[in-house]
């Protein structure tokens, strides 16, 4: 295993043997301990000293179900705090099987010509070999446009992480994208603005191929063998995730439905729970719009090498051609709900925009739900939310105040409703009706992020036994057990809807932590992972307090605690020291 | 003396006792206790619960010199902490002469409607008595223009407290205007965006007519008066205060020619600390230019009633005419060393503009540094400068982008050599070539402020002595001691520029704190009035904690410890323990 370094100040890579310290980290552990190491915490996001770290999970380049996933760390330039986005795509499997524990981009280069990393095995040396190429040509330009060109450039066999015109800019709205498995652009580590992070390093393509490459080795493959069959196994006998499943069928937007009706849809920025237009954007609308254009049911594939959940849609034109993919639930919210626009044409022609220019969808939705609060287009205008699109891609004034995401938009609007925490704004739930979720985004190294301690699960979804969203009592305690779960199931390199099944399918759970001990040799039991969950998030935590992000940070915007959400008509009423208790019994 | 309320959620007002423990408060000590003891530290700065409080000095409304100061502040929308910003107007005295000690402006309106304020001194009833009217036509409009119909609708003998366009479009670039001696909008509480708490009020006016009142009451008149002969004789001694002194010469810019001398002199967006145009720039300049224009010398006049330094200037243009006033040295530096401008005529046309908006004339500069920086125009494009204050004030796609001030601008260019600390831009002294002042801008509670703990005075002028600008000995103590001694003065009333007669003069140091025993009845020594300048800034530094701005916040931008500065080739390099002493040890 190696750590690979490329210096952008100079345009050189060297490849390091990782410290003993780093043996058994891998994903979001790998890039939060990197980036706590390396990245002094009160440097500026976009200058010199920050870092861009790369790693793939314990498990990603494996044989093991829905586990393609890659993590990005940084330093946020949206947050200010530490990041990690991941995304699920073949680029994941192909830096594991080349054996790079983590690729670090580091150094600013000293002109703003933009260059491109090509990665390939070298199978005489028996390590991995870079060549940087010149990408100014890739530049200000359309990625739906660019990908195919660097597909054409260096063959079938790569896997792409690039970022757009969103990042060129510097926006604290950019993200990394990976290509999917049709070669689009559009898979992303989005939120945080980690693209722009990379676009600041100048480089602007890392391009994989690990033809030859060993793959990943194992100490135990019997082991490892056992564990992911009782993993696949537990996906597939989940309502949730197996085949013709609700996400199988209806993609992640099949929640759509299943919160509007819970009242913890946020809807025209975060002024109602429930929204009438719902059932016209949920997932069964999909499904069955695409059935009606392409004359066939069609259910859904996966976003990335060996996942058997295969919850990645794709919408068609009434001619049935291509329109976008993919319609995810926090994307369809944010670009429908939240701008209380209900035409799934519509959100769909944003969606790609976002995925052309390299934005984030769930931050671009929030930031044009508040500029809509701001009087600058009425809400459901969807004309006008596209026109935003273009200008936030465009870098055009506009542009510029959007770019910076929802609390900058809030700021250059004057708008006092603005739902964001710590600098990112909120995903797809209402924290005044589901108020375990309310507790994640407050508390949260990253900003208000639904995916670092999803207790939709058990609030929403009875998993594990269903629990009173409108509750607050024993949610502090729910929220820390799933954010330290979930940093450990983001370190393995799953996809995080495996939690639906091993947390109701204790068999599956063991299934994880055997593929883990079989790959390293180590003898984790439940206790061990949940504890090396929580250390990643207490190395996070104190990089954000050295960064200046400390308790009074976990909080909710004021007005989720002074205006009452319809239709329960509740506040976030959480109280500050339960809010403390995540954090402090961490 | 009163506490008056006047909450905009119903458009109503009353008259409070105040609280015994708030007898001996009053300016900065008052306001930044009200707001301690009232704002939610986490509240909306535009929200219901945020309050914006004025407040007159100790000895203000009395016959003290130079003490027409007013404080107002509130938590600050651009930094997001407490905000203590004082002016020299008439309308200071004039509510002291009503003996109000806090007025407290609340709520929010329930419609975008614009009131006024107009408070008289009812002499039947012994108090002052307030009327509200209809302010609609006076929104969206030039202050130059709405400032005489205020006086043509109240008559001569008002002083009127308002805000521009700027704060009607919420931005963090916005102050609070007072009138000066001659009815202009041009005395301002400009720092920090307080504007925009007042117009978030609704409240487009303030207007005082103390007519009838009783004047401020003495338990002393005999020690009152003693202390304020010495202190005038003090003023009227030291060089840099007294008759066609310095100050009274060349106005607070003949600081231009000492800055670029002492390589302090912020140039092109901190990349410099000279600027080759200094001279056609400073306050000699400004002196010269005026006494061609005019064909006589003219000495300076006070910014408000009772002023005997009198620092104030007005610049004309080619044919004799008025063409902006005041020439200050932080806004001839913002506009032009800061720019690469060096025409005293093009800077005066955006002071003006900055006074017709309501911007901030420090934070407009610094603004349109980083714009330069990230290429939206060249460094010295006056021309270019111009239009963009003429965005700003227009609320233009462009002008929100700088409205946010300094780090806001960097933030939506993808700069990163941002001269800011906690959000607010950075006044005209290089902390790498004065290293005192550097520690002020880190550590002041109010962002980087040079006002708060003004260094200058030993490190470049040599008041108590000089001290080496660029040694980073002992100047942790001595900016403690500044920033506790000059939030005393902040509370007397008296204009700042009385610390260089006191500080060299001990009899008029002696004169200030007899003034404040003769009004108060007090007792105080020299250590009791330092032991109270530090006990606000304790209050100041606990709101900040609360509003999540600590120990991480109190850092100079990256670039000023990597980067050395021309001609010193110093970069700050005072430690972080140095810097955390500075509150550690208060």
């Amino acid at each position: 295993m190696w750590i690979l370094r490329i210096n952008m100040t100079d345009a050189t890579y060297r490849l390091e043997e990782p410290s003993p310290a780093y043996k058994n980290l891998a994903g979001r552990a790998m890039t939060s301990t990197l980036v706590s190491d390396e990245v002094p915490p009160l440097c500026h996001p976009l200058g010199p000293h920050n870092k861009l770290v790369f790693s793939a999970g314990i498990v990603t380049g494996t044989a093991a179900p829905t586990s393609s996933r890659i993590s990005v760390g940084a330093k946020s330039p949206l947050t200010g705090g530490i990041k990690e986005s991941n995304a699920g795509s073949s680029w994941g499997p192909a830096l594991a099987r080349m054996r790079i524990k983590a690729l670090v981009v580091e150094g600013l280069p000293k002109d703003k010509k933009m260059l491109g990393a090509f990665l390939t095995w070298d199978a005489a040396q028996d390590k991995p070999t870079l060549e940087f190429f010149d990408a100014s040509d890739y530049a200000g330009r359309d990625l739906y446009a660019i990908y195919p060109e660097v597909y054409e450039k260096f063959g079938k066999g790569i896997s792409v992480a690039s970022f757009g015109m969103a990042a060129e800019y510097g926006y604290g709205n950019a993200g990394v994208v990976f290509n999917d498995m049709n070669k689009r652009p559009s898979r992303y580590s989005g939120r945080g603005g980690l693209g722009s992070v990379m676009a600041s390093k100048g480089l602007k393509f890392i391009v994989l191929n690990p033809g030859g490459a060993p793959g990943v080795s194992m100490a135990d493959k019997a082991l490892f063998d056992e564990g992911r069959k009782k993993l696949l196994e537990a996906l597939q006998t989940h309502d949730i995730t197996k085949p013709k499943g609700a996400l199988n069928s209806f993609g992640t937007a099949v929640l759509i439905n299943i919160l509007n009706e819970a009242g913890g849809l946020p809807t025209r920025n975060f002024s109602s729970g429930r929204f009438e237009g719902a059932a016209s954007i949920a997932g069964e609308a999909i499904f069955e719009g695409v059935k009606e254009r392409l004359g066939k049911e069609v259910y859904n594939h996966g976003c990335s090498p060996g996942c058997t959940i295969q919850c990645s849609n794709t919408w068609y034109k009434p001619d049935g051609t291509e329109h976008a993919s993919c319609l995810e639930y926090e994307s369809v919210w944010a670009m429908g709900a939240n701008c209380g626009i209900d035409n799934l044409d519509k959100i769909a022609t944003m969606v790609h925009l976002c995925n052309s220019y390299g934005l984030d969808t769930i931050e671009t939705g929030a930031t044009i739900g508040v500029a809509m609060e701001g009087g600058l287009l009425p809400f459901g205008d969807s004309g006008g939310a596209i026109d935003l699109i273009h200008e936030i891609g465009r870098g055009s004034s506009i542009g510029r105040t959007l770019g910076g995401g929802t609390e900058f938009a809030g700021k250059a609007y004057g708008v006092v409703r603005v739902p964001a925490v710590k600098g990112q704004g909120m995903p797809a739930y209402e924290p005044r009706a589901v108020k375990g979720m309310g507790i994640t985004y407050a508390t949260s190294t990253m900003g208000a992020d639904h995916t670092s301690g999803y207790t939709i699960a058990p609030e929403i979804l009875g998993v594990m036994g269903k629990q009173d969203p409108l509750s607050p009592e024993g949610k502090a305690a729910l929220s820390r057990a799933f954010q330290a779960t979930t940093a450990f199931i983001d370190s393995t390199g799953h996809c995080l809807f495996i939690a639906f099944a091993i947390l109701d399918i204790a068999s599956g759970y063991q299934g994880l932590i055997d593929e883990c001990n079989g790959i390293l040799g180590t003898k984790w039991t439940a206790d061990d992972v949940y504890a090396y969950g929580a250390e990643i998030m207490k190395k996070e935590r104190a990089f954000n307090e050295a960064a200046g992000i400390g308790k009074a940070a976990d909080r909710l915007p004021e007005f989720m605690k002074t205006e009452p959400l319809p239709p329960h008509n509740q506040v976030f009423d959480i109280s500050d020291s339960d809010l403390d208790s995540v954090h402090g019994e961490m």
